[in-house]
């Protein structure tokens, strides 16, 4: 996916003590003297990180790429000097920074939000004003293939412009992005997913698809933006136009960024549904550990004033500035009060089950089609030519279905801005032209507040079939395009439909049966059985409706709709993260690991430093491994009988850590004044710390050493290697940890597991019966 | 406030292996030789409990009496056992289980919401109609003193029984009982708080107050009344009623009750306000120290039930079944779509803060005087008294109201049942009498809806001073009662005052300066500066008001008025919960506290046990102290000068698990049949285990030994002795702990850290510094 990360396991580690072993290798280690080869040859061997070429499309794989975010404050002495000297006022300043940078996010989510609405609003009404006045023009003249041509062109130009900008400039702007951002919340460092560069891209390429005609929508796309938005604000600084304002700079760690990520995804739901409250609730539930009252509290006002500047900036745009009805940029218009019966209940849970139902074939097509590409179309032009493809299918598809189902109804029913007559009588318009010459979510508009009898029978389940295979399609494509709206529209289609048919039954029912009302419960099922979100999702389509005496059934057949889509396969954003291996820990440990313990999961041995150590054997050891986070240890004893002895647990430094300590020199020879160290060196470098390889060490420099007790973690969180798997993930899960190491009873390091040592126990079916797999970890994938 | 509950610190620790000193207690106490009551005193003196007599009303102690909930699994051998025999269909059954428990606890709870609020409607009905026909009746004998006396008569009686229930029976169901449940969520064991006799008084007694015309209201005690619910249910048993029904009991657990427990405070709030998702965010803000996906939507899903439950139970008693209009008990009434200008966000900020004002006075008197009431009103009768006094002040403040303020209205206007015309004139009402004569409730809705002109500046002015006090000398009493409703009541008065100002300024606004919206935003504020909940409360107005276009102006509301409040003084519930001396942990560590180390804050040294124990030091060690957890451990051996050493940490033992053990004879000399042994046998006795004096051991059993590691926790979590503060409040906090062993570099352990050696550590600030402040713990709160 990116080339720039080198395939680096969190840690695996090799032997350095061996206990039963006749030589010790760091004594040869220390002299310089080691062969490196044969330590490199047992460091692959050793490590669970497979070799073995990986099936492309198997979810049983996790990728060797991933690395975990530190959600984990780094306590050691030189922040313990810092807080010391700076006190209260620097608190009280970092708190209202916070405040500030959160502010700032839900403005500039919201502004960006403004800005991809407005450019599609404007582009598509050009768009289908020409289409429209072009149908009608040449119906007369019996030449409809000029407009289908243009219809075509108007679909692939965009199109291929924006997934040329994603396959060759970026190729993680693809997709809706939440899953993106749910594994970054989750704690994935997930590469290049919050830079500038991915948020140009993922804005200029949403407009482009939406444009373009795709079965997509601008939402999740939008979310991603926030939570770029977020990391960039934040830091004070961008990689990408090599800017550096100096501003914000304690903020310059995984765990503060990640909070504000939180936020910027929160801030981009508002903005994007105009829920607010459901903003928070998505963060919460995709991504926080623990839940943190100011966080939350500072997540719910970038809400706010997110949606808050939507308003203020599309009320002006819409020429009634000042007055506050634009809740969101999806906006599904005002829902009158819907009345049901309490026996109606019963069916709106048949019809979440039925939307389950298709949800969970929805995913199962769409993942059939992930593995086909991932397998086939690997090429870069092969994407775009892909994506160009579908959005000619789209057109040919919507143009067949004006052409030859004869939907007329008279005009002045239907809201639809560009009314396209077609072979209709004078005085009436194509109903499928109007459904198909429009964005997807003003479609989705129409079908909700459309009066009864707009749509006829026969062209909402063409309809519902041809849209729910294009959306199909189009997700996975090398767009920036998400899904909540085509699947919206297809549940809305369907709902919509069985309203019909009820209305054939029991015609005396209009006042209950309303199509709108259905089309809300069948675009709810459709959803909650792709997307399987649960109370956020509920939130957010009660704020995006406007309508809280709905709740209930909205409830109960998003319940419904979850429960039935789970019996068959996962969530989509679940499915594609397991397809590209991420790391994702669940919410509990698997069942049944009670007697797994650590000593069986961690990576063993472990390569460790010394509190004081020398220069070569540091550097040496960034060569030679790959490792991000090492155990800090007492110089090991000699046992009775001669033989060294694990060391003792003192801290944990990270490899970034130790990069920074090399490039500024801070030897105990040669450094002379430790006034000018603090925290502050390592936050400079964040997030892109040198390779050790850009660290120019000269021969001199490696008989130095360095004590690395005042960088060093000096009590990270350990356990002993008779621990349980649940404990350990427990542990691991609420903290936010990235390394944990194992120790034995005498506090000696043993062992270390990560992220992927603890995302490796899955719970899989088979038969009935449930059983912990554990999965392999590929460099491949 | 509870005496059955013995004052037992969670652990203090004494010396049994003194390191420096040249005697080693461990053998004479394992030889039986021991002079206990030098080991008593010395225990007596190390312990860091005070024996100081605190000056009752300070914030700053904890009370010893306050013990944790173990939210950590015991992951011992037993369990593995079972584990291993019963395998996944066993885990399903637990699964559907819960599911049905949920269930049980959404109908259970708005069954009961549903009969205390039929009960208060038909008494209040009642009264009022008799006080109504009474005053004008009566008025024109000028025998005015008679419906005086009948209104105080009908509000000293009804509050003299509550109120006696509450002193005499139940002391706990007091209050709103929002502060218990938050403390019980927040893993610390309130005693009797989820008792059915504690339900019974709760219930009768909140009736009883709300018709003894207490400004008070019922949300609070319907809250109370779902976790109760939520605890009996899932136990399958009730103690108080002497009945175990054998079910449910995998559930027999603090982890499992906690969870239940936050359920049905769910479902509470869910019938109290009709706001599903609010209950659940109150539930996730007060209790989860850690998001849980599976709980959290468990918890939606009994929100859900209990929402419609109430309904389906409220529209059948009101005469139309079947149609769901009846979302909440505090039903405030359909809201018309208020429609707001950018313009007034400004002015609804400042509202904000003046009822984050308001909200700080309201709560310095409310703690100034619930100070004076722990010092003086300590006898029970005292308390009755005194909620009689009240009852009768309100009569009285009520009656002088309508009698001096000349407020009337032509009738036909005012949504009350019973007009009373006193001194008005024909075809008119008392304004004030319609207000007095209902239920508080019912008196905010009049406020909300009531059309302009209704209400009077003076009748309203004169209305916001009485009720602002009565409501703060109501709230404390010996009565269940809530105070929602009158802080609501208060903030419409005001914010009707508010708009009735404005009309006077700008005769020209009608259209925008509605009284109902104002009412509305000021009950917010008012709510807000009180209680300063944050987005749980803002959800809940929401969800009670069924009003999301107005999200925004209420968001900006209490943001302003929780702030404003912020700055004087703690909200509410965390006041009386500081008066109480709950050791409650706040959701981050203190600052400042990076430097303070395990070793300054643990209690040491610690009393231990070894694997293998004999009896009677196991029974003496359990009538000697009154620790609840022993950290078990290898015998100490004598280092090279032939003192004992620490012993290695093996495991955690409970307290309860020992009794359990010794009930049992689970000896290993005696026991035969180790077949029966299971996990079972401790949750048979959940929750409340006999006392060690209560367990027959004879002097021969003494001399037996038992093996501890079948039983143990094997893997507690434990951390070095130079861990700061910060990270063990992390630990501590994000897994629910209730004991954390200290151990030293060879895993020996050397101290042990409980939540109250936690909650010392507060901030405070003062002369504008903030630092770190260690409270006391006593034994006498």
């Amino acid at each position: 996916m990116n080339s720039n990360t080198p395939d680096i396991p969190e840690h695996g580690g090799d032997v350095i003590f061996s206990v039963n072993g006749t030589s010790s290798d760091l004594e040869e280690l220390s002299n310089g003297s080691l062969d490196y080869s044969n330590l490199l040859a047992s460091l692959r061997k050793r490590t669970i990180v497979s070799d073995e070429v990986v099936e492309p499309g198997t979810l049983n794989v996790l990728s060797a790429k991933y690395e975990s975010l530190d959600y984990d404050t780094c306590e050691n002495h030189l922040l313990l000097d810092e807080e010391r000297k700076k006190g209260t006022r620097c608190l009280i300043k970092k708190n209202l920074q916070r405040w500030l940078v959160f502010l700032l996010i839900g403005v500039c989510t919201a502004l960006i939000a403004c800005a991809i609405d407005i450019s599609i609003e404007q582009l598509s009404e050009i768009k289908y004003a020409t289409l429209s006045k072009c149908v009608d023009k040449f119906i007369v003249e019996g030449k409809l293939y000029i407009p289908y041509f243009m219809y075509v062109c108007f679909n692939i130009v965009p199109v291929f412009i924006g997934a040329s900008l994603v396959a060759f400039v970026e190729p993680i702007a693809a997709g809706s992005g939440i899953p993106q951002v749910k594994c970054y919340l989750n704690g994935v460092k997930v590469p290049q997913v919050v830079r500038i560069k991915t948020l140009v891209v993922k804005s200029v390429g949403v407009v482009l698809s939406v444009v373009g005609g795709l079965a997509g929508g601008k939402e999740g796309p939008m979310i991603h933006s926030g939570a770029v938005v977020a990391a960039g604000i934040s830091q004070g600084k961008s990689t990408t136009f090599n800017v550096d304002f100096s501003i914000f700079k304690h903020f310059r760690e995984d765990h503060e960024k990640r909070d504000f990520v939180s936020g910027g995804a929160a801030a981009g739901v508002s903005a994007a549904f105009g829920a607010p409250v459901g903003g928070v609730l998505f963060s919460l539930e995709e991504g926080t550990s623990f839940w943190n009252q100011s966080l939350t509290w500072r997540t719910f006002f970038a809400s706010v004033i997110s949606t808050f500047t939507l308003n203020v900036v599309l009320s002006t745009y819409h020429g009634v500035p000042g007055n506050l009805n634009y809740p969101g940029l999806l906006n599904l218009g005002q829902f009158e009060k819907f009345s049901y019966q309490i026996y109606e209940l019963p069916f709106f849970i048949l019809l979440g089950s039925f939307g389950g139902l298709l949800g969970a074939l929805w995913n199962f097509l769409n993942y059939k089609l992930s593995v086909w590409r991932i397998r086939y179309i690997r090429n870069k032009w092969l994407k775009v030519t892909e994506a160009c493809l579908i959005a000619a299918i789209t057109a040919t598809a919507g143009f067949l279905m004006m052409f030859l189902i004869d939907d007329c109804k008279p005009l002045g029913q239907d809201p639809t801005k560009f009314p396209t007559q077609m072979y209709c009588g004078d005085g009436e318009y194509n109903v499928l032209a109007s459904i198909w010459f429009q964005t997807p979510e003003a479609s989705v508009r129409s079908l909700f507040h459309d009066p009864p009898n707009t749509h006829n029978a026969l062209s909402l389940s063409v309809f519902v079939v041809v849209y729910f295979l294009l959306s199909c399609a189009t997700f996975g494509l090398a767009c920036s395009i998400g899904l909540f709206i085509p699947t919206l529209l297809t549940g809305a289609a369907w709902g919509r439909l069985v309203a019909v048919g009820l209305l054939q039954l029991f015609p005396n029912a209009t006042a209950l049966v309303h199509p709108g009302k259905y089309a809300l419960i069948g675009a709810a099922a459709q959803l909650g059985g792709v997307v399987r979100m649960t109370i956020s999702l509920t939130v957010i389509i009660m704020e995006t409706t406007g309508n809280i005496s709905f709740a209930l059934p909205l409830i109960l057949t998003l319940i419904a709709a979850k429960w039935t889509g789970d019996f068959f396969n996962e969530g989509i954003y679940d499915t594609h993260i397991q397809l590209n291996g991420v790391p994702l820990l669940p919410w509990e440990p698997p069942p049944f690991v009670h007697n797994v313990y650590a000593s069986e999961v961690m990576s063993h041995p472990v390569v460790t430093l010394r509190t004081i150590d020398k220069v070569g054997h540091i550097v040496e050891l960034l060569h030679l491994t790959t490792y991000n986070g090492f155990p800090v240890v007492d110089p090991p004893v000699r046992d009775e009988h001669g033989r060294p002895t694990y060391g003792r647990l003192r801290g944990l430094i990270l490899r970034s850590q130790l990069i920074v300590i090399l490039q500024r020199r801070l030897f105990n020879e040669t450094c002379d004044s430790w006034e000018n160290v603090s925290s502050s060196i390592f936050r400079d470098e964040y997030p892109r710390y040198p390779t050790i390889d850009e660290v120019f060490i000269s021969n001199e420099d490696k008989m130095y050493t360095v004590d690395l007790r005042p960088f060093m973690n000096p009590s990270p969180y350990s356990v002993l290697h008779s621990t349980s798997l649940s404990r350990m993930f427990r542990l691991f899960r609420a903290l936010g940890l990235r390394h944990l190491p194992i120790v034995n009873d005498s506090n000696e390091v043993v062992g270390m597991v990560t992220r992927k040592d603890l995302a490796r126990y899955r719970v899989c079916r088979h038969q009935g019966k449930m059983y912990v797999d554990e999965l392999l970890i590929s460099k491949e994938l």
